[in-house]
């Protein structure tokens, strides 16, 4: 670990060359940290379970899923639509004549990224919010989470050494640790841009910082998601059974600490569904990621099971736990209700007539994902359109954890679930850590490569208009 | 004049009516506006005059800015690519099965526009933000500038007439007026995102409350830009005469009350271009665009003139001023020295070695522009990179006022020149009203036409990760 002003100083230190590395250069590197990181698996996983309990299979999964978001976004660069390369040639018939205009993105600078918890790689040191800041030439400090600091190091390590042997310039990726030191980064004049995953707390806390520095910088925040489930009556019918099972497995899927885990499920009065659920819920109180959580989970339980007109279901205390109310409740008792409670914990919510589910779900906050039950062929225009007001990812028939890494992927939605419209997964992530720059009327040798009329690069641009594939 | 929120009100109640309009027909709403002030030229013209004292040529030339781009953007989402449609298959065989995904862009909901005292038409009622959001379907409420409080009305009558007549629907776009009802706005809770062009004062208060609103929500801020230029020696050896022409010019167009009027000057000492300034500076003091700005403008001048080390080349008091330092003066007094001045004012920089420019560039806050002036074929490697880094538009052998609008323009820069990374010209200036939003596995029906595998909409779209043109 190191002091903050001195990583962020390397930092900068590295931005002209990182900067300046070609689009294949920094896909070398992104691939680089991805073989390290793979090669090493055991030795990770081992240390991630020891710190997580998150379990061996779990864990693999997500070092591949790491490891394949990396090589993503190198493909990402190396396909090149990720500059907007736009060239207008001058119009000197014009009025007022036009220069010549060419516009590309280029890297911010250094970004400061925040590590959650919960994925301790996905969405930790070498995670997406890292994995897209180095893609386009942003050099990274990594705020590592105090819930796996051992195994952030040892990330780390690899990463630095993966980094350096695939000639990335030194200072590029750095890792700090501490409760102060996340405040310092957040504070400090070099960096440019601030990348979150984590509570609604915290992250509206160095949000606010961030805004409030003499030369604000943007905060890209994940805080915190109920990720509503509707439930109709045409589909309780015609598999509750199989939908209780769905989401049984989905709501305590890593022990619920999931930012995708669905937290609010709005059924049928007597579903067959709730019916079925109770068999399903574990009875046993699991680990959890650490002890702050855990704490967390106990009490936003309590919080919602002592609303009155909740009864409990399934579980309580410091095991899985379904509850259950209805409308009326939900709307006089919405902050205590409405709160994301981070772990195997999920509030069915029983309406009666559609009408009043519309006007419930109209009435929610922001989540990353919505999911949609409904009979085959059932019309939904009803809910659909309130669904998708709300979250960032609409789902049919199917449960939102696990998020799938590729080109049209979104991790975000309306406050709170994030606090801008791009986030650290999918394609689009790379774009939060770009800024445009035009040309006017510039000499060839004076463009960047990807800006030259002959599209050395070939990659696909606009020009005079026109979108010309690669 | 309405109620704020009222206007609000009104703008929410049409979000869902612009949001489900087509491309097609919000092009139409667009051309409409265009069509409807074109043909109230005369009368605008006249308004605008009385109101600016900014004359009858240039107010001309600015509504036919304003109308060529709301044209704009009427082809940008009729071309479609602004909506990054994106396609990905399902694939059973993945590890974890990938479900199908489908993304596309959506409008963030109503927009509040905080119109700019300096250009009536183009950056006001019915300017660049006004246009970008309607285009993409965002509901706009206009806060009028008190500088041309008459135009603002007559302006915001013809648009909704225009609106109306073209079928958008009621309450798409509103407008409000006073201090107050500017702060009401920000704090509306409908409201999804600020437009803002203006000073840095009045941009960071806007900012900051934005920030801290129970949902913060986006702020679009053009704020403030000194705009360096950089004369080389050689290029002040070849045409030192011609660059004091083009450089009084610019800094004195439209009473230089341009967001990128070139206000801080880098030359080499002793330089013909500043021998042959003096007297191309007007004598008069000229009528600026209201009171406090003419003010502003005297109490900015006369700030930058009392710095000791600072001495008067040409104008003074409320004329149109040419002052002059050198590096070591800049470097001890930069508050006083860099802070724009907005009007008829700019600050030579007299400069020795190259080496000192650059160490003076590199201590350069954000600008929207920065302006090369350099000889035939002269290597300029040591200053690009500096101004490349400031500024969001880098010119060659020009001058930063006048702003073409194309695809490819930008007119952004790092703080405090703009709080974000994309502004209100160029054909990206849309993208800051829009979030995407993933569709999982749903059913063709339930798919906005964008997403659909047959491409109804004939648009540019990404599909397994290839990009295909229409």
């Amino acid at each position: 670990m190191t002091d903050v002003d001195e990583a962020v100083r390397a930092a900068a230190g590295a931005a002209a060359a990182a900067r300046t590395a070609t689009d294949a250069e920094r896909a070398t590197w992104l691939r680089a940290m991805a073989d390290r990181l793979d090669a090493a698996v055991d030795e990770l996983v081992a240390l991630a379970d020891e710190e997580t309990g998150l379990g061996d299979a779990r864990l693999r999964g997500e070092v591949a899923r790491t490891t394949g978001q990396l090589r993503m976004f190198a493909r990402v660069v190396e396909e090149g639509s990720y500059l907007e390369a736009t060239i207008d040639h001058a119009d000197p018939s014009a009025t007022p004549p036009r220069p010549d205009l060419r516009r590309i993105l280029r890297p911010l600078g250094p970004v400061a990224v925040f590590a959650a918890s919960n994925f301790p790689f996905a969405f930790s040191v070498a995670g997406g919010d890292t994995a897209s800041a180095l893609a386009v030439g942003c050099p990274v400090v990594v705020k590592a989470h105090p819930g796996h600091p051992r195994l952030s190091r040892r990330t780390a390590e690899l990463v630095a050494e993966a980094l350096s042997a695939a000639g990335a310039p030194d200072g590029v990726f750095g890792l700090v640790d501490g409760f102060d030191a996340g405040l310092a980064l957040v504070d400090h004049p070099a960096v440019t841009a601030v990348a979150f995953t984590g509570s609604l707390a915290g992250g509206r806390a160095l949000h606010d910082r961030a805004a409030a520095r003499p030369a604000p910088i943007p905060f890209f925040g994940e805080l915190g998601s109920v990720n509503p489930v509707v439930v109709t009556a045409e589909a309780d019918a015609d598999r509750g059974a199989d939908l209780a099972a769905g989401l049984a497995g989905s709501f305590q899927l890593g022990v619920g600490q999931f930012c995708t885990k669905p937290g609010l499920v709005f059924l049928p009065e007597g579903s067959a569904l709730e019916a079925a659920l109770a068999p399903l819920v574990g009875a046993d109180a699991p680990r959890m990621l650490t002890p702050s959580i855990a704490d967390g989970f106990a009490a936003g339980s309590e919080r919602v099971r002592g609303v009155p007109g909740v009864e409990v279901v399934a579980g309580g205390r410091a095991a899985p736990t379904v509850a259950a109310t209805d409308l009326a409740t939900l709307a006089a008792h919405r902050e205590q209700l409405l709160a994301e409670v981070f772990g195997p914990f999920t509030l069915l919510v029983r309406y009666g007539s559609r009408a009043e589910l519309a006007a419930a779900l109209a009435d929610l906050e922001g989540s990353l994902t919505a999911t949609l039950h409904a009979g085959e062929g059932e019309s939904v225009d009803d809910v659909l359109p309130l669904l998708e007001e709300v979250a960032g990812r609409v789902l049919f028939a199917g449960w939102p954890t696990g998020v799938a890494v590729t080109w049209s992927q979104h991790h975000g939605g309306p406050w709170p679930a994030t606090t801008s419209q791009h986030t650290s997964v999918g394609a689009t992530a790379v774009r939060r850590f770009l800024r445009p720059i035009v040309y006017q009327d510039a000499p060839e040798a004076a463009l960047p490569p990807a800006l030259r009329d002959a599209n050395p690069l070939g990659i696909p641009r606009r020009v005079d208009g026109m979108l010309q594939t690669a």
